[in-house]
């Protein structure tokens, strides 16, 4: 099935002999499927260095959290039993016959008729199986308390092993570990855990008129955009990167220079090809690159239309587009799940993405058949959240910069109208 | 007007004299006026490692991008005159005298009836002011092409200092450098920028109780969470953290401690005042530390009421509740916008928080005048976002590793009834 839709994009020409176009999700779900139980060597790491990091494998918890019962109010320890029917009316009065201290164990027990006093997260005493909260009681003098609302058993308490029970998942494999998931493995007691390898993401910026950012430009020339960029993004979605900067789109200095790149990393990005011959050059390096070479050549997608993805082995490679509203476009939708599913990072159940609903300021058309991705400002008028559409050319850099997020209009769609309400996707 | 808001809180004690509870925005505002106009100092650092950096000044762009007119498709450089009513009925032909190359300024002009073959990103050759795209043209022969469809003056150009113009701000102070905007400052030759210094956070950990994550409790020891889950919430925030481990909750020996970290952060948390003791003690240190010393001591918050929040010069102090849950709530709601806004980062406009929406699952229960952050793990059933909440005691670190996100029951609302949709803002 899987070759079939691989080969599939090939066998569709355009009219300018290029393969046809296939919709976002399609194009997602061939890549993903090729790259099914593919993932980076793992490592063991301390866990002060685990923060968005992915669990290599479950952790199972080796003791129960709390190691024994604990009050989670400041007031007093007491048998249930004793409190029984205790109210401002009709209260109950017990002897203080102790008092717990924070990080020691309670000496003796919480005898009939007494209680000892309890801070909050102080050990349960032997004997009491409830807390009094302190507002609910009265001080008599410094040997009595009165109780003035009684309380069940195991009222005001964390149970032993409730927060989480020896043996049980703690967390699965494929976890990304947010702070409080390393809150929770330190309570633990965990101090390294095995993830997986970061994913490393080569870049390569391609094109003759491409220089980098630091140089003075003649006439014609563009300074490099995509590859700074590029790393940024990928350090976001959790990858480290490696720019092999500027390489000329001449076959024989390209096609070594994207071989090694692969061969150092989990995942090679290439940019630049924004005329067709390098679009072409792009596409005879994928297959020289390959088994199985091309996945997919162009999506329904703008930007981002002219999007390659193949494969050279379990690497994947994204021949991006040369104008960076296009590349960046296309690192979202396709090089970011990529870096995900690399990194072991379970989608399962998968969440969608936050956005905020506001009211779309403009008509906005798109030929159906197509995803359009456009750009917006947000902004608040009269306490209402106002999408306001940046348009400008895909080679504009300063659209995407001026652009808070971005709202789609689906491949059945031929445009949204002032006013809808639309789903808003922040670039952060 | 400040200063009153600050007093007041102290005036208003609780029948266990502590100060009153204050709304949650309102805290907040307290806070933030306090720190108008305070901002970590500024450095000058590459521009290859200022993702994620705030700018200190603006972005003046000190040339036009592109610095001259190019073609955004791949076609023919003409006269637009030359081709106006062309069509496919009544096409036009032009003799092809040039090419434009990549990288390089063209070389001589477009004259009457004729065109250049220009790629992508071609600088617009002298003569012509606009481009047929490829699919509107039709080969003759090698010096001809038939023209199907006519363009206008400036069709399929981006013109020079279109995407920015010479002079123009290109990036204003406090701005928050994402991907796109470094590609951006890269298209104009920008190699360094002025940034603030990243907000330095330092974290004590306090409570006779508390161990390192790495040792073997006693019966009543428990594991320091909220140090290792704060560092990570910090570097989520843009903060560098500094951690000075566990101190005991002695006066003398605390006091010092946290004088230390004032001196050596731009913000100071504390955490592990559970009990009543380590409260009190909070309430002395921050004002031993002031002034101004305590602003809010206590908000309708749950979980995290109990959070202290206090300024010793011009550095903010906050003493988080002991348990992890509460701790990493106020974390969210206090010290995040405190970091923000040291670093110079503009709110204005504010961005909303994105989220999704999802149907509760159940009933919940709320008191008024008090808000609620209930935990929720989201699940899909029948292409519906259903939300869970995921209950337990606040000193219940699972609670918070198990969820997806949270949402919030408002000052004056007594609950929400199951199926009702919420916005569920996601941990990330």
């Amino acid at each position: 099935m899987l070759s079939a839709q691989m080969t599939e994009p090939k066998q569709t020409k355009d009219m300018l002999g290029r393969s046809g176009l296939i919709p976002v999700n399609e194009a997602l779900h061939i890549l993903l499927s090729h790259l099914e139980g593919i993932r980076t060597a793992t490592e063991s790491i301390p866990l002060t260095e685990a923060f968005d990091r992915v669990l290599a494998e479950p952790v199972i918890s080796p003791e129960d959290l709390p190691a024994q019962a604990r009050s989670t109010m400041d007031g007093y320890a007491v048998r249930a039993a004793d409190t029984f029917g205790a109210s401002e009316s009709m209260p109950c009065y017990l002897n203080i016959t102790g008092e717990v201290q924070m990080g020691t164990a309670p000496i003796g027990e919480v005898k009939k008729g007494c209680c000892y006093k309890i801070p909050t997260g102080g050990l349960l005493p032997m004997g009491a199986d409830g807390v009094v909260m302190l507002e609910h009681s009265v001080p008599v003098d410094e040997t009595m308390i009165e109780i003035i609302k009684g309380v069940g058993s195991g009222t005001n308490l964390i149970q032993k092993g409730e927060d989480i029970a020896q043996g049980k998942r703690a967390l699965p494999a494929g976890h990304l570990l947010r702070p409080q998931d390393i809150g929770l493995l330190a309570g633990l007691g965990i101090a390294e855990v095995m993830v997986t390898r970061k994913v490393r993401v080569g870049i390569l910026s391609t094109g003759d008129e491409i220089i980098a950012h630091t140089e003075v430009p003649n006439p014609g020339q563009i300074r490099n955009i995509n590859g700074i960029a590029l790393a940024g993004f990928i350090q976001r979605a959790g990858g480290i990167y490696c720019d092999y900067g500027i390489v000329s789109d001449q076959e024989e200095i390209f096609l070594p220079a994207i071989r090694k790149a692969v061969k150092e990393n989990d995942i090679v990005l290439f940019s630049g090809g924004s005329s067709v011959g390098v679009r072409d050059l792009g596409e005879q390096v994928v297959e020289a690159l390959g088994p199985p070479g091309i996945l997919v050549h162009g999506v329904t997608l703008k930007p981002g239309k002219p999007v390659l993805i193949g494969l050279s082995g379990t690497t994947p490679i994204f021949g991006l587009p040369g104008h960076p509203v296009s590349a960046l476009v296309c690192f979202d939708f396709f090089v970011k799940p990529a870096i995900r599913q690399l990194s072991g990072q379970i989608n399962e159940p998968k969440l969608p993405a936050p956005y905020v609903m506001a009211n779309l300021a403009r008509n906005i058309n798109s030929a159906p058949g197509r995803r359009d991705v456009v750009r917006v400002k947000i902004i608040k008028e009269d306490k209402i959240w106002i999408a306001v559409p940046v348009l400008g050319k895909s080679g504009s850099i300063s659209t995407l910069s001026r652009s808070d997020g971005y709202f789609l209009i689906d491949e059945d769609s031929q445009g949204i109208t002032e006013n809808s309400v639309i789903k808003v996707y922040l670039f952060q």
